[in-house]
């Protein structure tokens, strides 16, 4: 569907009242008439935009909320080029997810969804792709500047630490702490760090 | 409750039962009945056994799960006392997770007891200490076998790597690829062997 300017604000002005409804009341019990409401929308134009109804709507949510992912991580990602622009990333992130506490809109909207629906998958795997990327990225940032060893798999690192992150999000759902998290990036960035010396000094133990 | 030994084992076979019937069918449609059925037991003895019915039958089976999840990681965890322990280890939980495949058992009990429900709560924070005490301990084992530099954080890194198995293990739930979990638990790895060199040669960069 092409949007008009108009048409593309009125769309958004519905995703964003639908993220912040389910932010407060949760997913299983937001309506699309509770979102009208609070956008001031009528229901042929909740239609008009989203034919699928909620189901659809949750989908976009949920797109919706994988970007805000990314965009609370700026500026750091998508600069990771010194030490300072990692540490102030892995301080980003803690603070985040720390705010953020045991509910993670994304994760139970992709609970609601069904994990393993097309629509979801898409989403995931999008924001993982990307996500993904910006860190890789930045560990070739640092092996370009001579900090890592250029033989670390910048890929592969990458998708560690992401799993790192990952896993430290979701033992913080579970427990309440942020330690794994912490653990995890803090793990993850000494890696990158000690990666040097290494490579200077010669074979690996 | 006090069991005598023919009362212990009827109420595991009434949990390896319900174990079973949930991972076949999920836990959303699994019944008392059918778990009595199954396992050829009455409902006075469900009841007798777990008074609080579905409910705390759940718990009992996320339990009887969660200690599955070590167990399926011996024997080499437990006792992770060379490199070749630890990738044996490694190799070990990938296969575990790339057979579990999608549909994690102790997931869908945790989501659907709730997962900051105290039940919950006190399954996956028992499980996750007991994991992380035990590749924690060892990381100490390679300590004092010289082998990993003593000045690292033996619990700070078993709790990144654990994080990073819970991440992988995540993620593969949610794309169907396992490559996040091997790169999480080679990192992991390769961290602690690269820790001796540069404690052998000075200062961090």
């Amino acid at each position: 569907m092409k949007l008009t300017a108009k048409g593309a604000a009125t769309r958004l002005r519905i995703i964003e009242g639908a993220a912040a409804e389910i932010r407060e009341n949760g997913v299983a019990t937001t309506t699309l008439d509770d979102v009208r409401v609070r956008t001031g929308t009528s229901k042929s134009q909740v239609f008009h935009y989203f034919p699928g109804g909620k189901e659809e709507l949750l989908l976009a949510v949920a797109r919706y909320e994988a970007d805000r992912v990314l965009a609370d991580q700026r500026p750091e990602l998508g600069a990771l080029t010194s030490w300072d622009a990692w540490r102030g990333w892995r301080d980003r992130v803690v603070d985040r997810y720390r705010r953020q506490g045991e509910h993670c809109p994304l994760a139970s909207l992709m609970t609601h969804l069904g994990r393993s629906s097309p629509g979801a998958r898409a989403v995931v795997g999008g924001l993982v792709e990307r996500w993904q990327a910006e860190i890789a990225a930045g560990v070739r940032d640092m092996q370009a500047a001579g900090e890592v060893d250029p033989d670390l798999d910048a890929d592969r690192t990458a998708s560690s630490i992401l799993a790192g992150v990952q896993g430290g999000v979701l033992l913080l759902m579970s427990t309440g702490r942020v330690t794994h998290l912490e653990a995890a990036l803090d793990t993850g960035i000494e890696h990158l760090r000690r990666s040097r010396p290494l490579s200077a000094g010669g074979a690996l133990a």
